[in-house]
């Protein structure tokens, strides 16, 4: 049954009003306090006040009492590499003896460690181990996931990653919203010859994933040494030209002008931005690229935070993503994404909740469709524990959910997968 | 039945060898390959090498296959103030802008705020909430609790807490570790008058709570502005002549000379420590005075964390706690406590699993029954759901429990409490 009634939730917060907002608009959760909604066939029908009558008849519904919680809209992940085989525990202790991203993979760890192990793995495999990250992400309350290709690096196991994701879309609870990464860094094979290995995404990569629908973005890692702002704008633009959205990894390390190339081929979203200029900010501010901020991969590298703060003052759009990844973050903690974004950023509390809702919806270009408690828009929902949104900072640490609604279908009840 | 074999772990990680680690001694975990675990009526009968055959009959056992997981003891929490009324979100935020711990408290906020809630509490409420936060705790692997009164201030609520932990120590699988921490703070209707609220707590609350056998161990804030030295040591003193251990809250936010007092007194442990002196650290070693660090308070309140790894190098036993409470830290999240300790305190993972298993059963003086997997002790155990210890700092901030075992009975199962 993909009908649902949570009633007299001590805070419906909605996130409603804009499809992603930008600046002091983000510090407004549109809360109702004592509210109800119904989700009627899988689509919220209605969105109550306290005290307004029930406009459908219960008996055709799942009703869950929510007194004492929260109810939101179900968290939207918008940049993860969520599949790929291997595990990189032992690289870990030597960024913790403080070894950099850089160094690392000049030593031949880092992604190349996941690329083999990625190009090793079945297609089986690496399905097997994508739901049990899913599984783990839904019971933190994420029903939207975007996943990226990017640890194949060859046609071959690209368009296996990106298979395994259309697989888990189907099979799993979560949305899986997919974006072709070929660009993700150059492999042993194509090193020295960058640009060719960029013309092969464009001539070769980007028509096959095109052809079969497997992705809907394109995403490049613009940064000193691994893709140039001319490598960068030239696999982007011939991806629009080939029918995909636009994401970009930028200004992680050093301020290499990637923010400022988002702005202006005006990307769906720029990610990272640890390092993004003041120019930068600017132009995604006038762009309205989605500024998409990755604090669990800044604290396990232990970097200095975006600027968070200052992006919203200057009128961006931010979103937060979890970037659960094998190397630079291994997390997808919901809740310390939140404590770092509210202690670490000096985000409010409400900023954090538009960021990881509606903002990062919109980063994946699905603000028409989830993200807020609108009619109309997909039944995702996540009851806290707790009867106020201000618990997921103030709990640090600890996954608060209660229970995760999927298109009207409880799907996690008390941390309980029901996949 | 208690009677448990866990078959074929990846690694079993005994953190045997010591009744609490020094110095070097803390990197040495003992683990053994694909090693078997064998509990007898509650506790650890046989710890067994992987091709040894068991000594005992199946048929009598639960049995678990730990294939491609590992092993370790319960984890022990040492330091937790988990018995309050009331929360404290609001106030969340005003830290987050940058109010100091002691602004706070001077404008009423803070501890103040709990202190009323809980003695508004009644038993039963309290009892509920502590019960529910011992489940989330023991989710996290961790099977013995130390919790502190401190919250009521006054006589009754002093005893209602610690009765409520006596009632809890027998409802709960956790086993709880209680100690009477009257000196916590001031009250308002003592302010000003310090010395004799001292007094109060020597003469009238330690012989009650000794006489009810409510607490194990006695403790006091010792910093700038709440006890002084002096108050500390005449507390501290009385206590141990009434039978109490000690324990005492050192150099948080000053330094103070506490970690210097704790060794003059050969405390069980000095905790926070965050300010602690050369000279303290010291003390601390040579009079064997475990150094309980709270980096999940540090982290909340944007501090600098103690210096663990040069309290490890100068030969010190150092333990790890949550200090779960609903100002400063309200946190029991074991991945964030892992991470914090690798990441930013430069313990290795090996320093860190010590630091929470056989240092932090030392702490609260249990090393001879639980914190390792040694033949004689309790069977408290936690499989992992990945195949080594490593995984622990590694996938950050994420719950990575798969089983917990209490005297030999599985109490989690996927995150599930079967309490
Ligand atoms: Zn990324
Ligand atoms: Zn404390």
């Amino acid at each position: 049954m993909k009908n649902l009634i949570i009633k007299n939730a001590s805070q419906v917060v909605t996130c409603s009003g804009f499809a992603g907002k930008r600046g002091r608009e983000m510090n407004d959760l549109h809360v109702i306090e004592g509210g109800t909604v119904v989700v009627t066939d899988g689509r919220i029908s209605h969105v109550l006040r306290a005290g307004e009558p029930l406009p459908v008849d219960e008996a055709g519904y799942t009703v869950i009492d929510a007194t004492g919680k929260a109810l939101l809209p179900g968290f939207v992940d918008p940049h993860t590499h969520f599949v790929f085989g291997g595990y990189r525990e032992e690289e870990f202790s030597w960024r913790m003896r403080g070894d950099s991203y850089m160094e690392i993979m000049n030593r031949g760890g880092g992604i190349v460690n996941t690329t083999k192990a990625t190009r090793e793995a079945s297609e089986d495999e690496l399905f097997e181990v994508g739901r049990r990250r899913l599984d783990a992400m839904l019971r933190l309350g994420i029903t939207t996931v975007e996943g990226k290709s990017g640890y194949g690096l060859d046609r071959d196991t690209e368009m296996k990653q990106l298979r395994v994701m259309r697989r888990l879309n189907e099979a799993h609870p979560a949305d899986i919203v997919s974006t072709f990464m070929g660009a993700h860094a150059t492999p042993a094979e194509w090193k020295g010859r960058e640009d060719a290995f960029i013309d092969f995404n464009i001539r070769e990569m980007f028509p096959l994933v095109a052809k079969e629908g497997l992705a809907e973005f394109a995403d490049i890692f613009c940064e000193k040494d691994v893709f140039t702002i001319e490598q960068s704008r030239r696999y982007l633009q011939a991806a629009r030209e080939q029918g995909f959205k636009l994401k970009i990894h930028a200004d992680e390390i050093v301020q290499f002008g990637g923010a400022e190339l988002a702005g202006e081929l005006h990307c769906a979203s720029a990610d990272h931005l640890l390092q993004a200029s003041d120019a930068g900010i600017r132009a995604m501010a006038d762009a309205g690229v989605v500024a998409t901020l990755l604090p669990l991969t800044a604290f396990s590298l232990r970097e200095t935070f975006a600027r968070g703060r200052e992006m919203i003052d200057a009128g961006c759009m931010v979103a937060l993503a979890t970037d659960l990844n094998p190397g630079s973050s291994f997390s997808a903690s919901v809740p310390l994404l939140f404590a770092l974004a509210c202690i670490y950023m000096k985000l409010s509390p409400e900023e954090a909740v538009t960021a990881f809702t509606i903002n990062s919806a919109a980063a994946i270009d699905r603000a028409d469709r989830i993200g807020s408690i609108d009619v109309g828009k997909q039944g995702d929902l996540v009851l806290l524990q707790f009867p106020s949104y201000k618990f997921l900072p103030y709990h640090v640490g600890m996954n608060i959910v209660d229970t995760v609604i999927k298109q009207g279908e409880v799907v996690v009840k008390n941390g309980e997968t029901k996949s």
